[in-house]
């Protein structure tokens, strides 16, 4: 989607057009916004977009591809700062800590996520079948995959955490505390249940 | 949905008229089946229904509710043999077995019976926020919270049980298989070992 110049030429065109096209995805991503914080995500439309930002439907979809893709640019801040954290941030988070330690966090850190960014998240998953494949989805998994192996657990360790991640759903998170009243510290104590009894208690 | 007399009345119009109820259901039961074995289930639509059954739109609808119904319906016999296996039936899925052996073997059913059924199931759960509370998912996940318990459990059983079922979600087990050539007994070996662990080794 980002133009980038092969090489500098004499027109002075490709930068003010760069420009351009940078105010206009912060146009389109602040109305989207104020649109959430009126409405709620579920009314977010391409076509109220368009017209909240005063730009035709095409130039809302040329830029963004689909709403999922307009959720997930919408959430790429916070999903971000949240890979960080587990990646490379403090621990019990990030590194330096145990694996069973960091399990627990990592549990934890997605639940208040999912709590915080709510219907969000469940937007930007719902492309149906590749909602297992987008990045954000893989990388958790695999991270959770890297620390059931450091904690010893040999048994099919990916599939292990492919099973692991499907408890941190977040439309089924959101369901818990929404539909059933679930206390969200019930969840987070569930999960550090669950991961402690898998890696096997210390 | 069904007509139950209440008193037993000198017109012979409600017998006839339930025949007839009877019969136009089995009809758009079994022109449904064939329209899934010709396209599949996604190509299932209301409307080619009616027209492959000779009856109205509106009949459908009354018949069935919605395309969420249908799919239910259609599974209805083999969800219910399901359900009755792992209540009712020979151990170790039903009663006689231990808690832990009648876990490993209703996981084993559930992906066989998902891998069988596959679209189909994944169908008539999709009514998105409202899957968490069909009866059958209710009535698994309170199986397994009782399985939980009676193995010992006692760390909130009920949430517990909530996120091992949740691990056997149709659409993860399908796409796990599907879409990552996951071999089905890779599936299975894993839900035994989470649930070995959760519980104890004995």
């Amino acid at each position: 989607m980002s133009y980038i110049p092969l090489l500098p030429g004499p027109h002075p065109g490709p930068a003010a057009e760069r420009r351009d096209a940078a105010r206009n995805r912060e146009r389109l991503l602040t109305a989207a916004r104020e649109l959430i914080a009126e409405c709620g995500v579920e009314a977010l439309t391409m076509d109220g977009l368009a017209e909240r930002a005063g730009v035709g439907k095409g130039t809302v979809f040329r830029r963004f591809g689909s709403r999922t893709g307009l959720m997930m640019t919408l959430l790429s801040d916070s999903e971000a700062a949240f890979q960080a954290g587990f990646m490379f941030g403090a621990p019990p988070l990030g590194p330096g800590a145990t694996a069973l330690e960091r399990l627990v966090a990592f549990g934890a850190a997605r639940i208040a996520y999912v709590l915080e960014h709510g219907d969000l998240v469940r937007a930007a998953e719902s492309t149906d079948q590749d909602r297992h494949e987008v990045p954000a989805a893989l990388l958790s998994q695999r991270h959770v995959e890297l620390l059931l192996r450091a904690g010893g657990m040999d048994a099919d360790p990916g599939l292990m955490a492919m099973a692991l991640t499907a408890t941190l759903d977040p439309e089924r998170l959101l369901h818990a505390v929404r539909i059933r009243g679930v206390a969200p510290e019930r969840l987070t104590a569930t999960w550090r249940e669950l991961v402690t009894r898998v890696i096997g208690r210390p």
